[in-house]
Parts: structure tokens; C-alpha cells; sequence
């Protein structure tokens, strides 16, 4: 058989598709002998097997029937309205069942929300450098998407509106903002509250659509919670998107979403003919851990755990880093952002890190743009401090290396 | 808020995407008093309720962290692995690990699979009636279905080639053909050996894909099993979609899909923007199901389940049904279609049938030309035998009533 013998048959947006190269980055790294700084995969160790062994055990004696079988497109009743009082309690007023949807993470509530609002060329601004979650999304719709500086205080709204007035006068239909408020992936970055107000105010007068991803939403270590962009929407425009995997576990595939009533029935809808229903046994185990009262205490748990490993890295990097690389104290989240000198290649300090079996992931494929050459980024969520301390020595010396030619 | 104070910014699929109407009748009927004969969920009283919990408890000792953690997107390896041996012994020789994707439901496969292949205003031919997921993922990237009819023997071939042929004098992209080739929902219908031939070969002589849907594969009550039509495929042009639903148990959303190892891989990244990956304790606990042996056991013991079923319901059609209503006698699946005379109406059945807390589906929902008005799919799978015999009673006095003129 020839190779790709059904490639004249694809969609154009699969002809552009182009697999996530982070993706490709953690899958090469993911050797057993290598100190990996790349994924931001949680850390297994605080996953709370006990108590779920217990309650799946339990469930499944009481009601295993249920259990197993399908359940709605929008998600099991009672754990929507659990999650939605949790939004309201974030000052989000009218989250309410109705208006919410259980998806399979972040990621498909994501996906629902570009196959409800996006159609070919529609823009979708996102940051510089940005999560590849969003821009993924809208390009399976054959979007495009224009990234906007993201600074210490998170995407430069200035400059956003800017983009929409050049990209407008250019016969381009501006749809929406990607934006992901708390500790970014991956500059570590939060949204300043000033910002998430003129972010909201923008949609309003320039017909937006926020897609708001805030997976890490719940994993601040320090400082005041800032309000969701949600909580501060009167109009219906911004789609919330949640996901359970950085504060219960990834494996079982929960998230939500919550927005403006007829734009989440569209993304039921859509769910509808994507994969039916979500995981109905990972749902009756959440909302049975919720009503324990585990989830907030894990929550508190992983903010202590997280909170040290970031402490610990960054405290290695003041130590083995020249002052030549800088980089951002995150409040928040799993990541680490560093900038080198502009004349530095962070592909080329990869390859010489592999070699030494450490690993990060480089900046560049966070860039819708193709610039950030000089800027990698590091992950405190999985690694140990033996490996943390050792990995974060060999970068800083190899960094050095590069600044002294050698 | 003003109601659907977005719609002026969805997408065209969106604006068009009508919610299913046999999930809606399904809903609308789930009430406790009824009868139904609707649905086509499989009966919890077969779920594996005491292995799954003894087995999930297992491995959630040995290795909870893996079980927990986030999976690849193409799926568990040894799982594909597993699965791909299944397929290889079911005549698909060149199945393997590299060219099977693990997916949430065969939903989720068809949808992938749309995503692949069909552009805006692409056709694909879908059978009249269909199940309408196959051209739910077809509406949900713009392209559009024709539908040509099923007979005894499945989709009929030469209505296809000359449906073909008239579309492309027309100018259209025909791209596909959706099929379910066993036991068919609604009709419950086989595709026959020698069909089966012809539309493989069909869609080398017209440049076509066969998304080839086949929930309901394993489950044979009589008669000699049917090679696939991917077992027949020399030209990688089938993409062969396979689900746990009917054999496993539905809520843990596993399915998978086979194909020629390029579509497959593009099958890959649109799953990576669109739920990342697969729920993981549900392909490790599947996984171990299988290895243990329990999953033939389980299948097995579904036929026979199933198989008893049927023959009561066609024993109480047989006995209360007048003989101006016509029905098949299904060689497996859960599905019986019947139709009325043609100036009946199964809509006002159906109506007088949930007056007295008796449900079924319409036949009318399944044809994509809006015809089939006197037809009606009954489904035996969920329901127990005395509410099997009261339902079908109160059904067969009503078109009784109905030919009378009363």
C-alpha cells in the first residue's frame, strides 16, 4: 500500500493539522533514565487512591447499575449542581445546572466551545506564548488565531485591541480571546484584575467571545484569589472552562464548562455527535469525593505540595542559574518561564541538556508566531528534589557554557 | 439577558445542528411509570458489577499512579496491542497497535474520523433509515448526507452506485459511506456477505471511505459471523469503528477505531485537541477484563441474555400484533423495526402509546429524507420480560384501534 493512500480524501483542516510538538517533546523525553523538567503532568504521589478505592467500592455495591451505564450528554444531575454552587461560591451568581456541562477535561469543553462559535477564518487572539490547547482547537475548525504579548501581568489588552482595529480593517472576522487568567501555561502569569476587567469590557464593545481556561484555577499557593472573567460577565460572553486534573486526577478525564445558557445547550449539542456522554463512573466518584469533603481537602493538600516544589526549583535556579537568564517567581499552577539572552537558542540548550538526560520544554512552540527562540520552559509538578536539584545545576551550567562560548 | 444573546456569533454548524431527536423521545419517556421500549441502552443486570469492582481494586493496589495518571492520546499500549489481536483473529490481518486508536465510544471514533475526512458540503451516503450518529458527525463539519435505502440485505449497492453517479453529474464531493453492517439501528438488518464485497469494491472504483460502524458486532445470537468490511479491505479504505457499549459496559465510553495507519495517525492528533486522551482506569480495567479471560465469557453470556429477549418479544408480536404490521426477526443487536401500513402514522402511535405509559422510538427520525412515517424501532434490550409482554400488548391493541378507525 502506497503511504497515506487516503491523503487526497482529508478535511483541510486535517491536511493543516499539525501534531502538538510538546506533545512530541514529552514523549521523547519520557525515557526512565531521564530527569524531565518537560510534562506538566500532576505528581502521582498526591493522587488519593485510598479514599477513591473506597469509594468506587462503595458506589459500586449500592449502585453499581447506575454506575456503568450510560448517562446524559450534559452530565450527571446532581454533580452539576454541585459544581455549580462551587461557581457561585467563586462569585460566579448564576451558575446554575443548566448552565453547565460535564466534559471529558478542559481540552473538550475547549473543543465544544470552538465547534459552537468558530466557522473557517475566524480569528481567535491568544497570548504570546500560549497553552496549544486553544489554537489547536480552533484551527480543527480551520480558524486562525493571532497571538498578543503576554507581560507580568498577562495578555496586554492595549495591544489587543490594536490587533482587533488592524485585523477588522483587514475584512477579518475577530471571534474571540484565548485567555488562561491564573499561572499560565506557560509563563506562570496571572491575569491582573484591572486587566480581566477591560478583557470582559472588551468583548462587550468589540463582540467577543472569551474562552476562559483556567485549569489551574484552584492551585494558588500565595495572594488573593482574583475573580474569574465569568464571575465578571453580564452580557453571557465568556465560556468558563474547568478541568479536575491538577487538583483530583487526570486519569479519570473531568472537567466542565459554564457560560450563557443556549451557547452551552450548542456545546451539548455538539457533545452530543463528539462522544455521547462522559465517563459516567469517574463522575459518580467525583461528586461522592466532593460531598465528603475531599476535594477541598486535596486542594489544600496539592497547594502545600506544589507550593514547596516551587520553592524548591526556584531556589535551585537562584543558585545554579547566571543572572544573565531570567525568570518569574508563579504564584500558582506548575510552570516556570525563562528567558536567555536574545543571541541564545533554547532548542540548541535542549539538545545539550538531552545529551546530559535532562529535559524542559523550548518556548518557540508556545508562540503562535514562531518567536520565543530564547525562552524554555520548566515544570516543578512531577519531578523530586533529588532530580529537581541536580537537572536545574546542569541547565545553569550549560547555560553558562553558552555565555562563555564554550 | 436577552435569549441566546450569542447566536449571531455561531458558527454555521452550530446555527444548523439540531439536538437528536430520539435522545429528546428518550428523555421525554425515561419517567418510571413507562414502559419503554425506546432505548437502546443494554440491561445493567448483565454488568460484570463483581469482576469490575475486584478487579479495579487490584490494580489500584499494584499501581494506582499509573491508573490515575493522564494516558497518550492514541491509547494504552498494551490494550491496542490486545485489541488489535482481537481484530487480527476476526480476519483484519493487518491489524495492529499502530493502526487502532482507543477512543470514548465508536461516537467518538465516528467523530474523529469526520473530522479527518469531511470538508464543508462533502456527501456522505448513509442508509435509510441510519442510527443518527453517523450523520451527526457528518453535519458537525458542514458536510451533507443523501440517504439511500436498506433493504433484507442491508444497503442496497446499486442505488448507491447510481446515487453516486447523479451527485457527481451534480457536482458534489462524494467522500463516504456510512454503514452499520450488523444488525443495523434501527432495522436490525445484516449487511449480506456479497454486498459487503461490492461496497468495498465500490469504494475503490469511486475514490470513497467506508466508515463502517459496528457496535454491535459481537453480539450473534445465530448464523455465521460476517467478515468485516475492513477484513475486506486491500486499499485502507475502511476506518472500522468498535465499541465496549453493548459487550463491556457503557458509561466507561471505550470504543475504538482501525484503519490504514496514516488516517489513524490523523485520527491521533485531532484527538489531541479535542479530549487529549482516553479515560485511563477504564482501559487499564478493560484491559485486565480481557487478560482474565471474562471479556468472551461476558460476550457469551450477552448472546444468550439478548437472544432470549428477542425471541419474547417476537413471541408477543406474533401473538398481539395484527398481521397488516410487518417486522424482521434480527440475527442479533438489540433492535426490532416495524412497519405499518402506509396510511398509518407512527407518530399518533406514538402518542397514544405514552398515554398509556407505553414507549418506543418512531422510525421517522432515523431517515434523513424525513420519510418513514410508519415505522417505529422497539428495542428489547433494557426491559424485563412482563413489562415486555404489557407493552407490546397495549401497542398491538392501539394499531389494532387504528386500522378500525377508532
Amino acid at each position: 500500500m502506497p503511504k497515506n493512500p487516503l491523503k487526497h480524501l482529508y478535511s483541510r483542516e486535517a491536511l493543516n493539522a499539525q501534531p502538538s510538538a510538546i506533545r512530541d517533546i514529552c514523549a521523547l523525553v519520557a525515557r526512565p533514565q531521564v530527569r524531565s523538567l518537560a510534562g506538566g503532568w500532576p505528581d502521582p504521589a498526591k493522587f488519593p487512591i485510598k479514599e477513591i478505592r473506597r469509594i468506587f467500592d462503595d458506589l459500586m455495591v449500592k449502585h453499581g447499575d447506575q454506575m456503568l451505564q450510560y448517562g446524559s450528554t450534559e452530565g450527571l444531575e446532581d454533580l452539576r449542581e454541585v459544581l455549580a454552587e462551587r461557581m457561585k461560591a467563586e462569585g460566579q451568581n448564576d451558575a446554575a445546572p443548566e448552565n453547565l456541562i460535564i466534559t471529558h477535561g478542559s481540552a473538550q469543553g475547549m473543543h465544544l466551545a470552538a465547534q459552537v462559535f468558530i466557522d473557517r477564518e475566524d480569528v481567535v487572539i491568544v497570548g504570546l506564548p500560549t497553552y496549544f490547547g486553544g489554537p489547536g482547537a480552533v484551527h480543527s475548525r480551520g480558524g486562525k488565531v493571532v497571538g498578543v504579548p503576554v507581560d507580568r501581568d498577562g495578555l496586554n489588552p492595549n495591544r489587543l485591541v490594536q490587533d482587533i482595529k488592524h485585523l477588522k480593517a483587514a475584512g477579518k472576522r475577530v471571534k474571540g480571546v484565548y485567555v488562561i487568567p491564573n499561572f499560565q501555561n506557560p509563563t506562570g502569569v496571572t491575569l491582573s484584575l484591572e486587566r480581566r476587567r477591560q478583557l470582559v469590557h472588551l468583548a462587550e464593545t468589540h463582540d467577543l467571545v472569551i474562552f476562559e481556561d483556567d485549569p489551574y484555577a484552584d492551585l494558588r499557593f500565595e495572594g488573593k484569589h482574583l475573580p474569574s472573567l465569568k464571575s465578571m460577565d453580564r452580557k453571557g460572553r465568556v465560556i468558563h472552562l474547568r478541568s479536575l486534573s491538577k487538583t483530583f486526577v487526570p486519569g479519570v478525564r473531568l472537567g466542565w464548562a459554564v457560560g450563557e445558557s443556549g451557547a452551552i445547550r450548542q456545546m451539548v449539542v455538539a457533545k452530543q455527535f463528539s462522544d455521547a456522554a462522559t465517563n459516567t463512573p469517574a463522575q459518580y466518584i467525583l461528586l461522592e469525593f466532593i460531598r465528603q469533603g475531599l476535594l477541598d481537602k486535596q486542594i489544600q493538600e496539592n497547594i502545600n505540595f506544589y507550593r514547596a516544589k516551587r520553592d524548591f526549583m526556584i531556589e535551585q535556579m537562584d543558585r545554579h542559574f547566571p543572572r544573565e537568564a531570567t525568570w518569574n517567581r508563579p504564584r500558582g499552577g506548575f510552570f516556570i518561564f525563562v528567558e536567555l539572552p536574545n543571541n541564545m537558542d533554547a532548542g540548541e540548550l535542549f539538545r545539550r541538556a538531552v545529551d546530559k538526560n535532562v529535559a524542559f520544554v523550548t518556548g518557540q512552540p508556545f508562540f503562535v508566531d514562531g518567536s520565543g527562540h530564547n525562552t524554555f520552559r520548566l515544570s516543578y509538578s512531577q519531578v523530586g528534589e533529588d532530580d529537581m536539584a541536580a537537572a536545574i545545576q546542569i541547565i545553569g551550567n550549560l547555560i553558562k557554557d553558552s555565555l562563555a562560548g564554550r
